[in-house]
């Protein structure tokens, strides 16, 4: 039994329990403790709880976002344990009186609903197996309130759980609480970032963030500007909006023309450049594959050689776009080299961070993207690392004015009315509504601090030496690259030599999904040889899940296991 | 005084009330009734509240999201308030009892914040006002939870109200609590739509939801396809990128080139074609305003000549963009003639429905939009009237495959591993990570259904005809045009005929903000005469709060008022 998060406090702690009220939408339950009685590390996985200590003393461990935190709780004292986020709690008084609110109830969930007990990571499933599972069809007639909560309930059963530590199927896994309460409020508040009257607080805050990661990065303060995107792609696809409108202004009315732009990007690079060149009528032949090192960096030698090339060729260097952290194997482009290449050929040069950004946080690791200070631009994606809602993307640039330039249009009087001194930030953007999308980064970095989310980051990259350490040790198991973030790459080597040793690593984690025990995604190497890549994302996430993952894929095809057999 | 929704009900209720528990996160009351007691119209604007019938019976009004209910509650049954949700209640039986379960707690929130006495629906503000206020700067070491919670319960108290009925500067107005529950779903399961994989049952959503769109449209529904895309401007911009890779399929590697493109839209299409065009490489003068008529519908005679000259200049029809809900004057294009003209001449046929496509839904407003199924495709924002969160917009199509063919490209294999019957719809967008916008409205559609939404648009607009036939009522007031949907859009002629009539109404909307009145927008007809929009999206809206709005309008500037004097 692999994923027991879900378990009733009532079955497994020894402390006495007493249903107050308890109706369809709410719960109130009042707890009875000996001294030493616990309940044991779980979590909700369809209950918001709030408790109060009405009587004694208690250890509350909450694992809570990015962090982990053991407090002594006294009479008065409450704690909110959003839905999915584990804790552990324990009576130190000689007695002891807890009382908890749960929404929805959480005695009823668990009796009413037989599948509460099945709660899988995940299930291949057709679309008809979902359908007749859940009333997804649209037609004329309403359906209640209640009626509604319980189809929410299912569906929350029922959906992929990334908040489980098996879940590595995504650059990110994990569900932080704060990141919920922040799109609870963006939700309720309805706030659209065109413009800042409609949006004060929500404006001042995107600038504030702004200016953060400005510094963060070593811009200066007074150039730094940037805008939320959604999405990395809409961050990279930003990039060459603005290159192309500082080379050639004219394009903004006039369009490309004949022009042959020319994009530099690594072979590793995201598959968003292909598609921001198809929409910005640039075409994905306009992309130049930059060759890379073994280890999977942008080499600077070849990019001198291509950029020569196209010079030559009489195309126009538009930018060069480095990946840091790049998807598959977590590489990062040398920065500073490509950095002077840019600015002694004067080419735009952006820097996707989506994934590896965080390490800017970080004392121990941020020399990984040494040199970011010379981007132009920079793609940041804090839906990934970070654990904010998604999508939370950013395009940051040191050149102030350039987002205006390239996004503003006349046509909009009836909106734009700026009489004081806040820019409608709608004017650097191709969206009118926007989502506040940046209230997510925002409240997450004003709970953990930019020192936590360095820590954080730290934290995680020790548990990818120990995982690499560990993956070391197994002999069936073959490190594909160099892990310098937080992508494990690792071939499963069959049991059996006439087994193919191609195949297997894709073949052990489809079995791991089917059959419910991890979702890992794969890809290919360079030989065509599949592999598995292990993400490292969540903030909960220990050696012992990685090494039992490893134990499952190893023990497929073997004697001792009954899959792939 | 004006915005009173928010109001203990302790002050004005005739119960008798007893806190049972109260903290800092939440609050447990028990409220005793005798017969006829009542609270009366009020919503928290800062609590949700659940409550049960613990004794008696009861009569509960809800204005809840887009219609208001009436039901009879006893024993055991319980009720949602959700934040911002008016309700009435009132006790039937000789006595009752009722427990309510306020987050956080309603008790303490009013007493001991001063500024909860001053809410206000909105407050022109500088950055540093704002800043003083609210610890927006970001720093390096963090808070706690309970001061985070502080912090959001100020934001949501200086928050622009747009859940106030005297909100109207925006297409949308009001809170529906479904689609905040919606939004929190999708962020603590943090669907993401690349994949069907990671996103069962959202994109079973999507599929089904894009399938009843289709319908309601009147294609055909093998070959209807869509996507949830970030805004009504986003829409746009994928028609204008879906006709230039039907005609031209080598666009997508090889670009423009030199081709010269046009795109026909009316004089008061929205601004996003422009940013669209830019975007795509195709500039803004690629653009051929075609003129409107007095009422603001796009000339069907005038395309017809600019479509001629277009084509004898040798420049490439690309598409024809009409619009159904006009930004300003929330105008109807005549689609059907629009849509045989290109179909005539082979040209896309585009229908921005961002605004008024709720038409649809309507039995008998549905004919504003005669002639729809002759679009190619299809701009609709449910963020807008129907009330999701924001943004909620889709682009749609009857061309089943012209999303994959310009959005697809090679280079995702560690993404897309489809081997069922699901398409992965990442292949359809420009996005790679895709928030599950679709949930809202598909939680909408199904609580309401679509005859909900129907009875709603016709409530709207029976309220229009209410407040038009007011307007006429009225000496100084001047409708500037027909109003054909929920755009009544007023002049307010001053007082005095020393005063300025060009920019009067200009003057009146800036007052009405800065008094915190009302919220609503102007613009500037084709004379330079400013004016008022007034939006009637708000579902709880009624004439009287119109009606008010007009009257302090009116009083400006008069001796009785002390405002523009």
């Amino acid at each position: 039994v692999l994923n027991t998060q879900e378990h009733s406090p009532l079955k497994t702690g020894n402390y006495d329990r007493q249903v107050l009220f308890s109706n369809a939408l709410f719960e109130v339950v009042q707890c009875t403790w000996a001294q030493g009685a616990a309940a044991p590390f779980h979590s909700h996985d369809s209950s918001d709880c709030y408790f109060m200590v009405e009587e004694g003393e208690f250890e509350n461990t909450s694992y809570s976002g990015l962090e982990t935190s053991v407090q002594k709780r006294t009479k008065n004292e409450v704690i909110h344990i959003p839905i999915y986020t584990p804790h552990e709690m324990k009576c130190l008084s000689p007695q002891g009186r807890t009382l908890h609110i749960y929404l929805p109830p959480i005695t009823k969930t668990a009796a009413k609903d037989d599948s509460a007990t099945e709660k899988r990571l995940f299930r291949t499933r057709t679309i008809a197996e979902i359908e007749s599972m859940l009333p997804l069809v649209l037609g004329k007639t309403g359906i209640s309130s209640l009626e509604l909560q319980s189809v929410f309930a299912k569906i929350r059963q029922q959906s992929i759980s990334v908040h489980s530590e098996y879940f590595m199927n995504q650059l990110f896994a994990g569900i932080v609480p704060e990141a919920v309460q922040a799109q609870e409020l963006i939700a309720s508040t309805k706030a659209t970032m065109a413009t800042f009257e409609a949006s004060t607080i929500f404006t001042v805050c995107e600038i504030e963030l702004i200016k953060a990661m400005g510094e963060l990065i070593g811009w200066n303060a007074q150039d730094s500007e940037g805008i939320s995107v959604p999405g990395g792609s809409a961050a990279n696809f930003m990039s060459l909006h603005c290159a192309r409108q500082r080379l050639f202004p004219d394009i903004k009315t006039e369009g490309n023309g004949n022009r042959s732009f020319k994009v530099f990007v690594s072979e590793h690079s995201h598959y968003s450049w292909k598609k921001a060149c198809m929409a910005l009528g640039l075409g994905t032949n306009s992309i130049v594959f930059v060759k890379t090192d073994q280890d999977g960096h942008l080499s600077a030698e070849d990019l001198k050689t291509k950029i020569i090339e196209v010079k030559n060729s009489g195309a126009i260097p538009l930018l060069v776009g480095a990946t840091a952290g790049t998807t598959v194997y977590g590489a990062f482009d040398p920065l500073e080299s490509l950095g002077q290449i840019c600015k002694y050929e004067n080419i735009w040069f952006h820097v996707d961070a989506a994934w590896g950004g965080p390490v800017l946080f970080s004392k121990t690791s941020r020399h990984l993207m040494k040199g970011v200070e010379l981007a132009d631009s920079l793609t940041f994606d804090a839906h990934k690392l970070l654990g904010t809602s998604l999508t939370c993307s950013f395009f940051l640039t040191r050149h102030r004015t350039i987002l205006q330039e390239s996004n503003d249009v006349t046509g909009a009087d009836y909106l734009f009315h700026e009489e004081g001194e806040v820019k409608d930030r709608g004017r650097m953007s191709w969206q009118c509504g926007r989502q506040a999308d940046v209230f997510s980064f925002w409240t997450l970095w004003k709970k953990y601090g930019s020192d936590g989310f360095g820590e954080f980051v730290d934290r995680q990259l020790a548990l990818k030496d120990d995982f690499v350490s560990y993956i070391k040790t197994q002999e069936r198991c073959h490190l594909v690259k160099d892990a310098e973030f937080l992508n494990v790459c690792v071939q499963i080597i069959p049991p059996n030599e006439k087994m193919d040793t191609d195949t297997w690593s894709k073949k052990v984690r489809d079995r791991l999904k089917e059959e419910d025990l991890a979702m890992v995604n794969y890809s290919t190497d360079e030989n065509g040889l599949t592999f598995i890549r292990f993400i490292l994302a969540h903030p909960h996430l220990k050696l012992s899940h990685l090494q039992e993952m490893i134990q499952w894929s190893l023990q497929m095809g073997t004697k001792e296991s009954n899959l792939l057999n």
